[in-house]
């Protein structure tokens, strides 16, 4: 099968993949957003990495699909708003980037496209109904149901990280308390942190900057063996947990997929996570549930933005 | 068009339903279920049940649904265990009726098929995602996602009352903690009752026992102003709220229905279940959600498993 290019819109970056029938990346490339430009501007530097890639991959590129990072209205390519990218509002992403390059094109919100990946080509193949985690400053989400990228009324779904796990609970970015977000997002993690090391625990993480420190380091931390490092990981771990759990009762996933920097703890915040979705769901909806880490890093945006491309073309 | 069957197997009663093409009840019976009989004794009474019915439409019954007290692999006709109906383990209930009746036969969960009725004929009519929230003893959850009734990977999905809304909360009969049913179930309301007599508030319901009173007792008592009882309904309508606002976030849905006998409590715990759930979703995913009572009652069992059957046939 010809390969098909997926583009991963960030506020930074541009990425761009020449992908696959295996979701393989069989070339790269990247460009800076310039997101100040506005709209055209990065609609036509979005262009150009995609005609940089299909010279690579020949005239047998037929589609391209395309992960942004925001509220998407798929049926119409539209992209409805867009945090970090400023003065983004209502753009018909699809129509402009078809306008341009005389092939197909296809959006979806980000975390949706990175759970399709992860869904096709990496820890979620075998299932039909995934959950999958992106752990980061913000706790992202997607979800595959009946096989199938669930998108919802609006194009909204997929909040993980909003969900209420503990009721007036600890702050959330969002102002609300209790999310899963506020526990396991970067933030929480921190919080954690300076709560077990106020309880004046030792640990070399005290000798951190506590405005400089970052999950990576209570990562290597716990590496190194460091208990209270072990502790603050297992905690987020184990209130990730909940949250799979209560998505496993409501929907009987079979699988839930982390990935992201955050995830990068690995065992000792997935075991934790595991213990606890296991304990946190019913029987009947939680028994076919594994809790895995992602396979394919950032390479799932771009796999799973091919991927969207593939089901534009018979 | 023609009538169709649907069946309510209950652990105390059969009810069935002769069902127009509005989801009227054309014709209703029930029996009861003779549940000690064990599992051929009470499929021989639910097919009795539904040969009155087809007497009463005539020859032109085509086919028969049945919305059952447990979990349900759909493609099989197979109930996997009811916990009401004892010995009933992998029962093949559609193969089972049809050899007894020799029109085609269908099974769900009857939270499932009472969601499909009050979205096919009720208060979901109009919405393509929809949240069916039975209260009562326990708290019954059904989902209508991408218009079709969602299942999950093993039949288990819609444990709306097992999702975690406060870790390490309030007990819940399934043994957790802090499950919405801990605060919006039967048992819930009746805890949040007595945290509030025990206050020493005045209320009439003082004198109620605490053994024998119900949920029914509290919205009399509201409805006649009774202070204590409308801020035990406000409470319990608030947990329900985060719960649904959870859901919101997670899966983007339009409309929330709220049934079963402790709905009857209407505005005094609707309202402000309505408006915790616009204060608990972000707007991206919250923003077309409405929350509403349901509108058939008990009919929407009947109606929904009349619904599956039509599905059934050409």
């Amino acid at each position: 099968m010809e390969p098909f290019v997926g583009i991963d819109l960030g506020g930074t970056f541009i990425k761009g993949g020449l992908v696959g029938a295996s979701g393989e990346i069989l070339e790269e490339l990247q460009i800076p957003t310039e997101a100040d430009g506005g709209p055209a501007h990065v609609l036509d530097r979005m262009a150009l990495l995609v005609r940089n890639l299909m010279e690579t991959g020949g005239s047998s590129i037929r589609a391209v699909g395309i992960g942004v990072p925001g509220q998407v209205i798929i049926d119409k390519g539209l992209l409805v708003e867009a945090p970090n990218l400023p003065c983004w509002e209502n753009v018909y992403v699809a129509e402009e980037m078809e306008m341009r390059l005389h092939i197909p094109a296809i959006l979806d919100n980000d975390a949706n496209v990175a759970a399709l990946g992860e869904y096709s080509y990496g820890a979620g193949r075998g299932s039909r109904n995934m959950l999958m985690v992106t752990l980061g400053t913000g706790v992202g989400g997607g979800l595959i149901l009946n096989g199938e990228v669930y998108r919802g009324a609006s194009g909204g779904a997929g909040e993980f990280g909003h969900m209420i796990i503990a009721r007036d609970g600890a702050l959330c970015g969002c102002g609300r308390r209790g999310c899963v977000e506020a526990y396991v997002g970067t933030g929480g993690i921190l919080r954690i942190l300076q709560e077990h090391l106020q309880a004046d625990e030792p640990s070399v993480l005290i000798d951190f900057d506590p405005k400089t420190i970052t999950p990576k380091d209570i990562s290597k931390a716990a590496e190194k063996g460091d208990a209270i490092a072990r502790s603050v990981l297992k905690e987020a771990g184990e209130w990730l947990g909940v949250g799979i759990g209560s998505v496993a009762n409501l929907l009987n996933i079979d699988r839930a997929v982390i990935g992201g920097g955050v995830a990068a703890a690995g065992a000792f915040i997935l075991d934790p996570a595991a213990a606890m979705t296991k304990r946190t769901a019913l029987k009947v909806s939680g028994g076919d549930l594994s809790v895995v880490p992602a396979q394919l890093g950032n390479a799932a945006g771009l796999a799973g933005a091919a991927r969207l491309a593939m089901d534009l073309t018979p």
